[in-house]
């Protein structure tokens, strides 16, 4: 999708029959479900200056939104808005809007917040380093009183995996680097990272798994990349491994993995841990076999919870760029699905 | 203590009642306790080429022992060496040497290894992460199935505050300061570093411990720093940080810390938690209360284990430095201790 400019965007999304002046629409819009939405409501009212924002909760005339910060909006919702001419999605991943049949044809802007990147950067190389200097075998030993002497491979000796080389997965590379690991990446396209073994596409994807003992998903959920992590990924893996078998971190969505074959590799051996962060169904249910798992680490979808605040800012200024005359930054490829 | 060339050195060892070639007096001897002493042999055996070593064990020719390569060693031992030139101390820390009241005046060289370097930075940012994204609140919420949605702050709200800037804390500073923690460093002389506050001396210890909601020990061992890690300095962190309390990581010594504080800072709220790699009798006694602390951590002295062939290999290119008339690198001051 080709990156408009606002004065562009306003001639198309003007419809002869039902005219109105730019002043008339401009205004902004939340539609969120899943999260808590007053919150938001409230925060983008307080920070919109001059940008008119249309509250919701209330009655709204829908020719009037000419934007909308959006977090898994009702499906069709955004249909119904005649004069849209922009979607900004309040999270990285897009997945959950593509979904909707309906979407309108306009430019979808995902985040891209420093403030995100590093949050996943802290939670990637905090659960490597976790995995790497086996913080759970130490556990076991400090509960049963054992001061346990036991060989620790450097982080030299061990490669960790990368999968989505995006902002996010660049980021915690370059960290995971400069700590002295054997970095891959994985992505479509391959694009070479400084002191990372790149990989591409269908093509780089087995040599990416048979060298890889801690396998990181940042990927976007698209129907490529959904049920990626199945039992056939983590038979790929090296079982011989520094760590005593491979593990896998996901920090990208539940649609990513197969839970039940996630339970099974870890039953047979071919995982020796799996952290997750990410769910088919959030919160995970009750009655999960996740939760109990002693191979595996579950975290409520909160690697990279960000700052409301930096996102709101973050739409903001995006907003005051097409006003400016300027085109969106980090337009979602529909196509790609990211 | 100057650093002096081999030349030098073999000039002023030699008494002249004990006439000696070099030929004969160049051998390098290990003194391990502590250890298991028998590997360390094997592997400076085979690793030697042409420089003679002798093996404990067996009878030796004292006067033959030009070079040590210790580990607790028995106290008086290296005494009985009259043409002893250095000592190579197999690790970081060389206060358990410094006890020996019967020491030789002759340099001490201590361990700076890469190796040793990147595991004191795996486990200290490793255990900086997890208490900061507060791995245990998560793990105690898995066990009783509860989606835990509360708020974290980002490594940019957390102040880290390291006390001993040498080789090992300013490695450890520069991954946390990429991360984007606020980080400080506190020494004797508090020498400048990019992205880090620095503090010094007496004077900079009150200032330092005020902004310090992580705080990392890996001081060197000396009567100055013998117990620094008590209540005092526990009362004198702040109370109100992100985290909920200060967290302290003694990777030092045993002997920095007073343990009884430590329990009680954590009873009375002074602490959040502690993460102890190193304890005043090691291995930690089975019924020390540390281990069963819900606030303590204890790992086994192990959080950088160096690879023995890097050590080895360490001594030797010093020992090949000497022989080529140059001097030693990484000699111990004796009046600071370290």
């Amino acid at each position: 999708m080709a990156i408009r400019s606002f004065l562009s965007i306003a001639a198309i999304g003007s419809p002869a029959n039902n005219p109105v002046s730019q002043d008339d629409i401009m205004a902004l819009m939340t539609a969120i479900t899943g999260w808590t939405p007053d919150g938001w409501i409230e925060r983008f009212q307080s920070a919109v200056g001059d940008i008119p924002f249309i509250d919701p909760r209330k009655p709204y005339d829908r020719e009037k939104v000419l934007w909308v910060a959006a977090w898994k909006p009702e499906p069709g919702l955004l249909a119904t808005l005649p004069n849209l001419q922009a979607i900004f999605n309040l999270g990285a991943g897009v997945d959950a809007l593509l979904v909707d049949p309906k979407l309108p044809n306009v430019p979808i802007v995902r985040i891209v917040d420093e403030n995100l990147t590093r949050r996943m950067t802290e939670y990637v190389v905090g659960h490597v380093l976790a995995q790497h200097r086996m913080f759970d075998v130490y556990a076991a030993a400090q509960r049963e009183r054992i001061w346990l002497t036991r060989y620790q491979p450097a982080a030299s000796d061990v490669r960790v995996g990368i999968m989505g080389m995006g902002v996010l997965g660049r980021d915690a590379a370059e960290v995971l680097v400069r700590l002295g690991f054997q970095v891959a990446g994985w992505s479509r396209r391959g694009e070479p990272m400084a002191g990372v073994e790149t990989f591409a596409g269908s093509a780089g994807f087995k040599p990416f798994l048979a060298r890889t003992d801690i396998l990181i998903c940042l990927l976007p959920l698209t129907p490529d990349t959904r049920c990626i992590l199945n039992i056939d990924l983590f038979r790929a893996l090296p079982k011989s491994g520094p760590l005593g078998g491979p593990v896998v971190i996901n920090a990208g969505r539940g649609g990513h993995q197969v839970a039940e074959d996630v339970v099974r590799a870890l039953e047979e051996g071919s995982l020796r841990s799996a952290v997750l962060d990410v769910f088919e169904v959030e919160p995970l249910p009750y009655d999960s076999p996740l939760w109990s798992h002693p191979g595996i680490t579950v975290t409520p979808h909160n690697a990279a919870d960000s700052d409301p605040a930096h996102l709101c800012r973050y739409v903001l200024a995006q907003i005051d760029r097409l006003r400016a005359g300027k085109p969106l930054i980090n337009v979602v490829d529909r196509k790609l699905g990211y």
